[in-house]
């Protein structure tokens, strides 16, 4: 495979305005886009539900259940799937809190507004394979210094912001990192 | 560039629970995620900017300033660069109208509400090399027979129902097609 990716070089296609993955041979071109990551804050009773990651990256920190959106679903159905996963837990979802953009990585993000479907259930969430723990956490209990990822600090302060109440237009960058390209410190 | 592809072939790789396109030689996965197009619905005084597409598919059929969002850029920054291309306009985007799933193709798109940077300019817009033709469009004046995706329509509505107003929690795909898996009629 080394070799195989050997013969595709960064060059302008004629007609485009700019560099692209193209083969050497045959000058069939493979577009790089951006990718996808749905994920969800989800709330019960004024707690937001936590999962310590069990992969890298940021293995042992705090994230939402989030992931990389799949081909043939949907923005909602990846982020079900992903709070299946990762929390062993079925969400219904309030409507989009937040869109980032991360441009350093290639990343956008979708994130929901959420609540658990059945509380009462128990249990009502479990960690999956990729979380060591997940936790509800009240506000003044939130990890701060051991969150996984910038994005999961500027999402709970989304959620802050409105709190149960009406979602408005979706949250974007906070204005220091309105591109999303500050690395993540200590990371 | 053929005989290449034709040794990646869809399998589920250790560790995963779904089939990736993955390389016989050495296991290299090469992972297909969706796509993002990002748009916008440029309003000024009531009337709606449209592009009649002068590339296939859809040539000739009218669309809002949109397109695929490139890497290294944000979905702001996507939206801009679009309206530059297609319509030569400069915009002010006011916030995210609409986020809808396209299952079957595989594409999210983020679309704005926006409003011309400088609409007293002479021209405001006009025809880049992707467009045969741009206008505004009052509401009654809409081409509905001749626009080129469901999602130009959807929009239309979404802005419709929302107007110059605030914008709230972004709108998704109508219900008749909740997951975008219905092909365009006669496209």
């Amino acid at each position: 495979m080394s070799t195989e990716m050997a013969r595709f070089t960064r060059r302008i296609p004629a007609g485009e305005d700019r560099e692209r993955l193209t083969c050497d041979e045959c000058g069939f071109v493979a577009y790089e886009n951006p990718k996808i990551v749905v994920g969800s804050v989800v709330v019960e009773q004024g707690r937001v539900l936590l999962c310590r990651r069990a992969i890298e990256p940021r293995r042992g920190f705090w994230t939402i259940p989030a992931g990389y959106m799949e081909l043939g679903e949907t923005v909602q159905e990846g982020a079900l799937r992903e709070a299946r996963e990762e929390a062993c837990a079925a969400l219904a979802l309030d409507g989009i809190l937040a869109v980032y953009s991360i441009a350093r990585i290639g990343q956008v993000q979708v994130m929901f507004r959420a609540r658990l479907l059945h509380p009462e259930a128990e249990p009502a969430f479990a960690a999956g394979p990729e979380s060591l723990e997940v936790r509800l956490f009240g506000w003044e209990e939130i990890p701060w210094a051991e969150l996984a990822f910038p994005s999961v600090h500027w999402v709970l302060e989304a959620w802050r912001a409105v709190g149960d109440g009406p979602l408005g237009a979706p949250q974007g960058n906070p204005p220091a990192d309105r591109r999303g390209v500050q690395p993540l410190a200590g990371a």
